[in-house]
């Protein structure tokens, strides 16, 4: 396992980190292209028909949609294995993660990291408060009362941590980013899966890189990024340096 | 394999269609319970949290979504396998088959049949052009080019039919009960391969169920889906007559 695979994607998509931490609970070496969520170009496009990140590229192969990606590392790769063993388990594990992906993507994406984050500052847009203001009152609060009743008291969903766990929680992190904090009190499980899952190295690792994305300064990111220890790609399959003045995620 | 496993969902659903077509293929028995879609009682968002058809019950056991359902089936049951046997080509069969689920799902049912279907036949609302057209000239024709690309010009995708053929062509029913037939000197292999499809007896068998299905008598529509020869179950945990004067699909 000499060659590493390649993840193009930025450090602070939630579907990125998903794949990321599965590579690294998997032992499986990777570098990443950090493009610029947005940008691009049209070699990227036939990587990723719907544009999406991540894409992975592993040798002649390449796949992109990260549930995709996370499917095909736990049967190409030994080590830790991203879903339980059991038919049923499995089938709520995938459940999960397209819960995580689809509903926790809308709401802690869409709804409000994309609305006060994205928007405003790589869109010079306004946010659209009353999206951001019905997640915050109805959304989210509903999306949590259902993950209370399906997440642990302790540990991790099947035992060991694996991919449903680490969807659900790489919502709440950009969810973070957003400003919002799971109420312990209104939700301890929800809470309290949640920070384990992000505490758990495979994720806790990424951190530096996603604090590193999430800077202002475009020039220097690159670097920067290698001066964290993150292990990037010689080549890119998007745009490096998005138009100037235009901040990056 | 005495007990048959039940799905809940409304035969006309391109994603029904392609459980029910699953299941056909690898000889598990089942019952359907015909709910309208849009109808779902509480129960059913106990069952379907995010009120998505089909269902799967088995026994003390349900999930929601068709790919996580189709999943659940070819591990959880012998038989014709849904997927290759091949990391990599599992691996594609999974991204086509998301494809299909978000991409020819936003075309051909939210643009298209939703459109033209659902919007004047249930809600009594108006079509949106617009979107009908653009679906038309740009949406439709740029999907078909890329599945052009991938679709093989004789046989199924991996040899044997599974869940990434059914899932495409399941969209393109729909598409034709809104209007929308593919031209064949266009696209040559799209429309070979789908029309090879549908004509398989895994799904050629669901026709008749579709076409009660698609009548406008709601009142003797259980009794016609009966008389066809539609395995229905006795219970049912959606809404089996909505609101009088209301079309059901």
């Amino acid at each position: 396992m000499a060659r590493p695979v390649t993840i193009i994607g930025s450090f602070v998509s939630p579907y990125v980190r998903k794949v990321l931490a599965c590579l690294h609970l998997k032992g499986i070496p990777f570098e990443v292209d950090p493009i610029t969520p947005f940008f691009g170009d049209d070699a990227f496009e036939r990587l990723s028909p719907l544009r999406r990140i991540p894409v992975l590229i592993d040798g002649d192969f390449h796949a992109s949609d990260s549930s995709v990606i996370c499917a095909y590392l736990d049967e190409a790769y030994p080590g830790h294995p991203l879903l339980p063993a059991d038919p049923c388990d499995r089938a709520r594990a995938r459940w999960l993660e397209e819960y995580a992906d689809t509903r926790l993507g809308d709401l802690l994406i869409w709804s409000l990291f994309y609305q006060r984050v994205v928007r405003p500052l790589v869109w010079g847009e306004p946010t659209d408060e009353a999206r951001v203001a019905a997640a915050l009152e109805e959304g989210i609060p509903a999306a949590l009362d259902y993950l209370e009743q399906q997440l642990p008291a302790d540990g991790f969903l099947f035992g060991e941590i694996g991919v449903a766990d680490i969807a659900i929680a790489s919502f709440f992190r950009n969810g973070d980013y957003a400003g919002f904090t799971i109420d312990r009190a209104r939700w301890p499980r929800a809470a309290g899966h949640v920070e384990r899952t992000l505490e758990h190295p495979c994720v806790a690792t990424l951190l530096a890189f996603e604090n590193v994305q999430r800077s202002a300064n475009i020039k220097g990111r690159r670097q920067a990024l290698l001066d964290a220890g993150a292990p990037l790609t010689e080549q890119s399959w998007g745009v490096r340096e998005p138009k100037r003045g235009v901040m990056a995620l």
